[in-house]
């Protein structure tokens, strides 16, 4: 995301570096997130409690470090919000839900505790979709989240909010958690980056869980470089550099309907790739349903969400919308022997796509089938089939900004396919494709 | 295991080729199984279903390839018979349930279909527990498998008719299959070698599924070199050298109690092998319940074995035991939030278990806490907790003779730590550690 006029948002986290030599001072970078926080914020409502005092301090300590020479990371400074799942000492940890609503958190969870050993600066927390279970943002305790690019449009979920804070430059970077394609999907509806790591890459101690069977924490950024910086502080390791095998381009024909202006967005984006010379090879996965896989992935986490929530429901089911309860009621209700159907085809369906895409180095499609909406509209079914396909395969997954449609955002999604749990090809791939990804005529 | 004259079965699979080169061939070898189970068989019972003619047109075959000098591999010729939850085309494949009595294999399972690729010779089916699900081999529709040890006594099992038949020489090798240790706890009732490679190495389809999650299929044999070479046939990958970090001893103090004859021997066997100057560190793994971890895998093993049994079931309820109508029932019986924290557990011990031995190549423990008891007597149900450790880490895993108490085998298990999917590190502990496990005074 460019067009910043702000040399501070523009600078985002790679380019902060170069602003402190420049005599910009950590202080004053998060004096400005602050600033634009005030300013902005009331309108999106992605910031849901902030920290303006603590944020002063760190920002202090990390002027001082820079000062002497001695920064703790290339993030020192970085001025970063959390999606409310995810724990920050002292604040509220309500995942959403306002049956949590006092619930403040006793400590960091391991990847914010990361990023302050890193020196990054914690701003606050994020808005969400309740429980992190849906994907418009539309939440009744925190208030909708608004998507920057259009008023009364969904920024898309569950990491709504944290999509929409880097969007709209409320702060360098955003932690989210990506279930089915919580970070990818909204960063899609808000035109930033989402990058999901390998499953586990970043620890979920201290993060509310949906799944943990699918669960993955990630980080919204308005750039690629920003998004690996800030992974690599919060614990995912680099691999090792090997060649690049030619990239898949997944058919879609019998898998998903995309919007027309997302189909055509593909299409040029495909075309500017073998332009430019990337070996591009359309791939088939016989037998792959992502609708199935979808209610799969939906009963898991019904069930193992609910597990997580058991307590609380017992305790306080009015602090719960009517939505999630029945969601979470109708996980509890399945048989036994249809959970482990759901949790076979995730295995199953994991080894034929790892079976077929064995020699290549990703995967390419759409991040999302069709671009944000408005609140109230019909929520298409099949928003997360893509981006599901990053969390059954656990391997670490982009979301690039691809232009825009009548000034709604675009997406292209990669899926990094030899990295195991660390990033290297991924970040490789996305940094390379990132500028090829917005076709010509939506620049 | 030595002690046999007959130079054919002490000659296993590894020592065939030499036999061929005396002049010995494969036609004598498979007449030399066949006459032993004809003779043997009536009282061990392990052979339920033999297919002579089919033995001796594959033994002339391999006859008429050896004496062409184009063996197809090192295992062309060996007999082998298998589980009857493996589909042998044109045999009964019944899993030990009546109610597949008549289900006739249409075709070969994936692990028979390689070995008749190698050139093996496969003699027929094996007595089994009814469906996997349990350990003594007391089977009312195949009727009971002895121990060769001893009349009246259990083989274990699941795979009870694939240990007493190796450790009788009714063939060179068995298969067998393995979910919580069906292939290991046989193996160490009757003092023979049992391997369970690791997940997914040899592959499951045409085979029964106990539980797609844990099952693993595997091998019987008379010495770790047999063990490896059929694996191997079956498709189990070499991965590459190494070296050999100290082997973990795992401390059994809260985990399991050993009898005492089982304590005694593993005890010397942990001398023997210090003296003999291998590096062993005792191993505390904090939070690990083997009895919560059993019961986990009896609960998936149920859920997803009734959904294996749906149709069987629903068709002939006669053609089960009570027994397993029960166990299967009671499965089905569960909420899916029970079903989904066995599937945590399993992951979380897994994780848990590989953390702390990160540094090591293996882990050594006796592979039953007791040894063969009669049928009849108390179950015990710490039976297979040892094994089990196996198959949530899906890491390869051997069973080892270890010498005998009052006439009654012992066994060390030891699991490999480092190989992934392929075995190397772990035939050659194995390999290593075979002859330095039976103790002096049970020699």
């Amino acid at each position: 995301m460019t067009g910043f006029s702000d040399p501070i948002v523009a600078a985002g986290v790679a380019g902060l570096p170069a602003l402190y030599a420049a005599g910009v001072s950590p202080v004053d970078v998060t004096e400005a997130y602050l600033a634009r926080i005030e300013r902005l914020n009331p309108a999106i409502n992605a910031v849901v409690e902030l920290d303006p005092a603590g944020a002063r301090i760190e920002a202090r300590a990390s002027a001082q470090r820079w000062a002497e020479g001695k920064p703790l990371s290339p993030i020192d400074g970085a001025p970063i919000a959390v999606k409310a799942n995810i724990a920050v000492e002292g604040m509220a940890h309500t995942a959403g839900i306002k049956a949590y609503a006092g619930n403040v958190a006793p400590a960091d969870a391991a990847c914010v505790a990361q990023l302050r050993a890193a020196g990054a600066v914690i701003l606050g927390t994020l808005n969400m979709h309740e429980a992190a279970l849906g994907a418009t943002n539309d939440n009744p305790f925190l208030g909708r989240c608004e998507n920057p690019h259009r008023a009364g449009f969904t920024p898309g979920g569950s990491s709504g909010g944290s999509a929409a804070a880097v969007a709209a430059g409320l702060c360098a970077v955003a932690l989210g958690t990506d279930t089915m394609g919580s970070v990818r999907l909204p960063s899609s509806y808000c035109g930033v980056v989402g990058y999901k790591p390998a499953l586990g890459a970043i620890p979920t101690d201290g993060v509310t869980a949906l799944s943990w069977t699918l669960d993955h924490v990630g980080v919204h950024a308005r750039s690629v470089e920003d998004a690996a910086l800030v992974a690599r502080a919060c614990g995912v390791e680099e691999g090792s550099e090997t060649d690049e095998p030619p990239l898949a381009v997944l058919d879609l024909d019998d898998l998903v309907t995309l919007e027309p202006a997302v189909a055509a967005s593909f299409t040029r984006t495909l075309d500017i790739l073998t332009a430019a010379g990337w070996r591009l090879k359309r791939l088939r996965i016989d037998d792959l349903d992502l609708g199935a896989l979808r209610r799969a992935g939906l009963l898991i986490s019904e069930v193992e969400g609910g597990i997580e929530h058991r307590r609380a429901l017992a305790l306080d089911p009015e602090g719960f919308t009517p939505e999630l309860r029945s969601l979470l009621a109708w996980g509890g209700r399945q048989t036994p022997a249809r959970l482990a159907e759901a949790y076979r085809l995730l295995a199953e369906s994991k080894r034929k796509i790892l079976d077929t895409t064995m020699p290549y180095s990703g995967i390419l499609t759409p991040t999302t089938p069709q671009r944000a909406f408005a609140f109230g509209a019909p929520i298409p079914a099949s928003q997360a089939d893509l981006t599901a396909l990053g969390n059954v395969l656990g391997a670490p997954a982009f979301a690039l900004p691809a232009g825009e449609a009548d000034g709604l955002p675009l997406s292209l999604q990669v899926i990094g396919m030899t990295d195991g749990p660390t990033q290297t090809l991924a970040v490789r791939l996305a940094r390379a494709l990132a500028p090829a990804a917005v076709p010509e005529t939506f620049r």
